[in-house]
């Protein structure tokens, strides 16, 4: 009979729920799954990216004994660089995750102590009473690999980020067999990926890519420009495999894709062969279908290359011409779309002829479907169900489908970041919540989401900021000079003139009014504040009133000594 | 012979092209096509709505003969209020769409001396050297209408925003025999809807919803809550029919429903047995299996009836609870996804079954697919072919099916918004451009939109504002107190402590660095800027080496006496 319960807890996640961080505790034993990063929204401005809150893990830090990763893509191992000098926990992580966090650490200077462990898909770890096996799973980069964790209440398995496919192009497919039997044995929970719990049916091999992009070159006159995740190298392989098919080479174009194709190529996880690729001096002697351009930009990222071509950046060592074929080898993340569908206008406007998702199958995601879903649910027939990976209705809709397979309903947990699941043998339910509050990157400052400067910066940038300067003449204590107002923001400088100057009589009669002045002899802050409040309240309400605008008032109040004010003497 | 050669000039739209105004222009006629508003994006903080420039029809008013509306969209109507008072030739429309002008010019409280003439689906009205047929299509709100214009050259046919329904719920099915006949004759130029130019096949018929609004209703135990577009008539009339046929009643929530609803049932745009519809107090005493719910939202509008729903907000006359289905009969508007996800998460989180597009075909949308585009494209005829209504992608896309159905390159012409195209009998080209700079609409300014403020505002939302006050003696032209700060948007109060402190520090010393001061006895206008130019550029060098942040720096330089100034004694 095992001392303890067994606790999950999901610590990260901006929405998403269990993504970014994970905690699994059993007595002193905390073991972390996965550290990423969460991409701001319009709902943080100013924010360049955000990483889960490990307070509960610094608070229980001597029980930490490790963080496992399941795959390398930047809401998985991102937040890396961020926590390790805080929380050192030995690292366990496959062979390409590994590379791909130690360019991270490097990428951000990141020197630390904690010891990044190789695992390989079969290989034990023993961290405290966890002894955990790594499983391989088919997802949208090389490595990815799902948990089979050991407890004294018994097996936990954890899917990692999946989808089956039963022909990847580069990884293994999912071990069936391993699953099965463990399924037999009895898993206690079922820890799964609900990306796409909404997405009816299987989600496409990668194979189907093949043919698409085998269909394009050959129909291809000109250049064909291939835009793709970096980190997608089974994508690129059947890139490069297409150029080889047809004679054409490889122009590799943007930083991160280079970086980590070479890295690739270096590493075997990329198989090409010696000339493929071609320097730029090469690419312009080659006749353009002999040519692939391989390029970053598929999420119309403002800097990338690809998006540097479509709006004709001289800077940019590739220019579109009539005749180019684009290929957007991606579908939008959940936000990008408005830059993608810009990008994709561009490149019209350049000539070219841009083949994207909605026209071909030129991409599959890297997730599961409805179907996948309940296959892992019948393969690993788990006692306990929590959906994980997922916004909350795609973790309710997971839950509906675990349902629909007999899991009864009160073994099924739909949790929410913080949330701290207790589980035992036979029960288990939620027993308390930890703060999540996210934690915001922005420059070289890091902290709480501060509610007041998030609010202050979406004020900012609906109505813009008016400075009222106030100089208060210490001895009268009466306005020494008429109000000053400065704008940025709020209206046109040419057609708002008269609407400031009016302003300024707005605020010169609505501290006049006060006789007697606001200072006496010896300064007091209420007569500060007074003014303040006065010129915030006369400006708020004449602005709204005139045109119903509501800009962000910063009232500064002077003392000044004038020996003649010849605005007094009016 | 024709004297003069036909102008077709797309003069409104953000983005889409044509969207939201079009001129014909023949010899000294003016035709305008629709008058409508663009949805402001992160791309214009602060603005709540766009509207075309109008200037080209200004510049030629005495030869604007008339606009016709095609429907009763926003997109199509929205900026008449706004237009109207400067430019108000005489406007045609069918019953619908001229209630919703009135309602739109009522809401704005416009008085206009503008005629809103009455036009019926086989009318003709002659403006100048023009002639209009209005032909019945179907589209996502009743009463939306076709052209056929027949001018001196030959005729033209602009579709409106279709889709090809063979069973509408409300309107009548697309008049194939008119259009055939037509292209039999011989039609000069087709202008065409793009926006769905993406989607490959045909668009379902309206009917397909009913089928799956009846299954939800019949298999829902408890409330069934639909949102929708107000002005989605045939939607609301099935929801009423499903009431109907279920026994259940209906209630409505949210303004614009209740309006368009009430507008709708007066004038037999909707039909209803009477005491379909229930009060408050009824709904109360209602068992909720006896009960639909119609309200607006279905975009996730932050003030909408629904969101206050999936919100909690104790002023909801309807609160979620568990055993409520909620069908989002919509999809999210470009742009919306993020409003309409957070939405539907809030809802499952009430406990609420939320049943949206990707989950069950509750929703089709109201423009045609590749399959009707080139059905019409087949039946029309036409020489020339101009793809309008889409960003320049969807053009693209309709002007090759064009192509792939025999229409030569050279009479397919791929337009900006502003171009001036002149069409002959045998050719045409784009000629000019006008400008065609949309206007802003904040509040109740309006004006072009000032690149300054709009670019401001973005730098205030990412970094926030800094406003230095700097107190200089105006005897010694010294600094006669350390400089103060204010931030708003920039860090947190708190931790920003002690860099705003520093900050002052950094500024005391750039400026002290000046020997002799910076004002003569007579003030100059140099001294003021280099005050000006020091602070900002020592600050934001400051703030950026520390945090890589560049907030908006504003000083303020105040000229001051004083007997003692204790900051000078030190």
């Amino acid at each position: 009979m095992p001392k303890h319960k067994l606790r999950i807890i999901p610590l990260g996640g901006l929405g998403e729920i269990g993504k970014n961080m994970m905690a699994l505790e059993y007595g002193n034993d905390i073991v972390v799954i996965d550290a990423g990063l969460m991409f701001p929204s319009e709902e943080t401005p100013g924010v360049d990216l955000l990483i889960p809150d490990i307070s509960y893990l610094l608070e229980r830090q001597k029980n930490v004994r490790g963080i496992v990763i399941t795959h390398g893509h930047e809401d998985h191992i991102g937040a890396l660089p961020y926590i390790l000098p805080r929380l050192a926990p030995p690292i366990y992580a496959a062979k390409f995750t590994r590379e791909l966090i130690l360019v991270e650490l490097k990428q951000r200077g990141v020197k630390t102590d904690a010891k990044l462990n190789l695992v390989n898909p079969g290989s034990r770890v023993t961290l405290g009473n966890f002894t955990i096996e790594f499983f391989p799973v088919c997802h949208s980069i090389p490595d990815s690999v799902g948990l089979i964790i050991h407890t004294p209440l018994g097996i936990v398995v954890h899917s990692g980020d999946f989808k089956i496919d039963y022909t990847p192009v580069i990884s293994e497919a999912t071990n069936f067999n391993q699953l099965a039997s463990l399924g037999a044995k009895g898993v206690l929970l079922l820890l799964s990926d609900s990306t796409y719990a909404e997405l009816p049916g299987y989600t496409p091999s990668e194979r189907v890519v093949s043919d698409t992009l085998d269909r394009i070159v050959s129909e291809a006159k000109g250049r064909v420009i291939v835009t793709t995740f970096a980190s997608l190298i089974s994508r690129v392989q059947q890139v490069f495999d297409v150029a080889v098919k047809h004679g054409r080479r490889v122009f590799i174009i943007g930083r991160s894709m280079k970086e980590i194709v070479s890295m690739a190529l270096k590493t075997g996880y990329l198989t090409a062969p010696p000339g493929i690729t071609c320097r730029l001096d090469e690419l312009k002697t080659l006749p353009h279908n002999r040519v692939i351009v391989l390029s970053t930009g598929s999420q119309g990222e403002p800097t990338s290359a690809l998006v540097r071509m479509a709006n004709r950046d001289p800077g940019s060592r590739v220019q579109i011409v009539p005749g180019d074929t684009v290929v957007i080898s991606a579908t939008p993340i959940p936000g990008n779309e408005t830059l993608v569908s810009k990008t994709t206008d561009s490149l019209f406007r350049q000539g070219a002829n841009v083949i994207y998702d909605k026209l071909a199958q030129v991409h599959v995601h890297g997730h599961g479907s409805q179907e996948e879903l309940k296959l892992l649910l019948s393969l690993v027939r788990p006692k306990f169900f929590v959906p994980v990976h997922g916004e909350y209705r795609h973790l309710c809709l997971h839950a509906s489908l675990a349902r629909s397979m007999g899991i009864p309903k009160d073994n099924i947990f739909v949790l929410e970041n913080g949330d701290v699941l207790e589980l035992g043998q036979d029960s288990g339910k939620v027993v308390d919540r930890t703060s999540v509050g996210v934690i915001y990157v922005s420059g070289l400052v890091t902290g709480e989401l501060d509610g007041v400067v998030l609010r202050d910066r979406k004020l900012l940038s609906r109505d813009g900021v008016v400075v009222v300067t106030i100089a208060i003449d210490a001895q009268s204590g009466k306005l020494a000079e008429r109000p000053r107002i400065i704008t940025r923001g709020f209206v046109d400088a040419g057609e708002g003139q008269t609407l400031i100057e009016k302003g300024r009589d707005v605020v010169l009669t609505a501290l006049e009014n006060r006789k007697g002045g606001f200072i006496s002899r010896r300064r007091s802050d209420f007569d500060r504040s007074f003014v303040d409040a006065k010129v915030k309240d006369s400006l708020s309400k004449f602005f709204y009133e005139r045109i119903h605008r509501r800009p962000i008032i910063i009232p500064v109040v002077v003392e000044v000594r004038r020996k003649n004010s010849e605005f007094r003497s009016q």
